[in-house]
């Protein structure tokens, strides 16, 4: 099989080091067999990493040299400047010189953010990019952005985030019709601010799938396919998320371990508790999009395990199949020709 | 005893209905031999309603008639105009007048704040009112604000609502040095909005317990005794801690019931997920505090049971002890007199 598919992989981002990074190309490409990784990085420490894991001869993998890092703390206009030859900054040039198709980083969020515009642009018609990934829901999961990208928006920047979170839900899910909803409070008098009202009016005249305001709670019942809001209050949301499941997790530990009668429970219940686990599990949810970019680029958690770092470069390949940049630009262009028609 | 509490309740608001606010404070009364109730609505309902609880005789309860009741969905402002003899309104009338020491109502949340704010007015410094409940935690439990009062909030707002928030870990746990942090995202280069950021500036000149800022995940991992935020984030980051929870239980509850051996582990799990539900349990959380009033008015959730609600009317009982508006005041007044010493 030709080798269709060519990942850029920051292997020096994040906290989670080569023993994680390598062990996670692998796994990506062993089960993508038409997908090579390019692993961008200390060519020593690479060349050694792959050989410790066995995988010196795989013609799937590939490493680029690059001589610096950019650190999890660094400011993001300072590894602009001074880390041009940065693990970041080449895996992101590679995609810009069409040797990748996309680049996957655990690396500093807001350096990848400003290093990722300035090397790749925005696509035409989207002003920012945005922070987009899947989060569990009762009945299957649920698309939301913006993370953390993007502090203050406008209702302008809510509608270009809906239309592309509705674009990555029909590329990935084959979803044809997203129901969109705009994150919103229910308290009765005061439902939202400005911009949510004014986000609202743009989404019923835009977004033929507008389904109307989602508060928190709809995030993971299952009622929105794409939930849209500013990155304060979407990442504020996410956090919280992580925090009420890792209590959960922690109580169950506590009282699974309490006494000798608790502890037989567990033993008993430990298949249930796997497959319970395994369904909230983050990992499976690591690799988020940065939207909106001439390219795609994936941000894997800092912390991710290689399981969780394998999943953030499928995430990868399938918008690479999908073609999502390419999808966003059309679907913006036809919004537009539809309303110059009007 | 003599009776030395008296609460006004709002019987007719919320949609719970007389099945369960008869009930609750009966409860409230034989926990609290010092407290007597007004329970205030429908005087025929609430009669027979008391009656059919076998409380009649019961000297702690009392029943004040009002001829209207506020509708779930009523704009505030309505509300306000419309519903001079509503169920809450009156009771609200109780607190001004006096007669009781608080007030407990499941009804219209935005109606209950405008018309709170009308009646009892506003505390000395105080700009506006902030919704503050405490929420589980690893250690113990966080107190939480705004949830939903206030959508836009300036510097100042936030700032007066960690020193309510302060004064209200004081009085109800005891703890003198309640740590406050402030909501905010993490993203590397882009700590925040504007006005997180003066915020701050404002804590950490005017609040001695200032512990900086606080993460989503913060919430729920015990290393804050108060987290405040605006309205906005503040609801959605509530609601999002409810849709996880309910969604994790419905998943608990799917897992168990898949097959016999799983619904064999359930039976011998049993007294430990129950052990585990009480301990998330939201209704033992139920009762959030309209802080910033000159009068003390609990809010109790809409939908709450009878459990859930006679743990809302605990909190009011619990903040009458505490005398907490006088304390807010005497908190504001000393901060001034500290910043006009400088």
């Amino acid at each position: 099989m030709s080798l269709d598919i060519t990942i850029a992989l920051d292997a020096m981002g994040g906290d989670s080091g080569l023993d994680v990074v390598v062990p996670a190309a692998i796994t990506a490409v062993r089960q993508n067999p038409d997908v090579q990784i390019i692993l961008v990085g200390d060519e020593a420490k690479l060349t050694a990493a792959i050989a410790a894991a066995g995988a010196s001869s795989n013609p799937h993998l590939k490493i680029r040299h690059a001589s610096q890092q950019v650190g999890m703390d660094e400011l993001a206009s300072a590894a602009l400047r001074n880390k041009k030859d940065s693990s970041m900054r080449v895996a992101l040039d590679l995609v810009k010189d069409g040797v990748a198709h996309a680049c996957v980083s655990a690396g500093n969020t807001g350096a990848l953010m400003a290093t990722s515009r300035f090397v790749l642009k925005m696509l035409p018609g989207i002003d920012r990019p945005a922070i987009c990934t899947s989060l569990p829901s009762m009945t299957g999961h649920t698309w939301m952005l913006d993370l953390g990208a993007n502090v203050d928006c406008n209702a302008e920047h809510l509608f270009q985030f809906s239309l592309m979170g509705s674009v990555l839900a029909r590329a990935v899910d084959g979803n044809e019709h997203p129901r969109v909803g705009l994150l919103n409070i229910g308290e009765e008098e005061i439902k939202g601010n400005e911009q949510v009202k004014k986000a609202a009016q743009l989404l019923q005249a835009g977004i033929p799938n507008y389904a109307g305001y989602a508060e928190g709670d709809d995030i993971y019942k299952g009622k929105f396919d794409v939930i849209v809001c500013d990155g304060f209050v979407g990442n504020v949301s996410l956090k919280t998320s992580e925090g009420v499941a890792r209590m959960i997790a922690a109580f169950v530990k506590q009282e699974f371990t309490r006494n000798l009668f608790t502890r037989f429970a567990a033993l008993v219940a430990m298949p249930v508790l796997k497959a319970f686990r395994r369904r909230i599990d983050p990992r499976a949810y690591n690799g988020a999009s940065l939207l909106g970019l001439r390219g795609i680029v994936i941000k894997s958690h800092g912390g991710a395990d290689a399981f969780a770092f394998a999943n953030a470069i499928n995430v990868a390949i399938l918008e690479v199949r999908e073609n999502v940049p390419e999808r966003i630009t059309n679907r913006l262009r036809s919004y537009e020709e539809n309303r110059q028609a009007l």
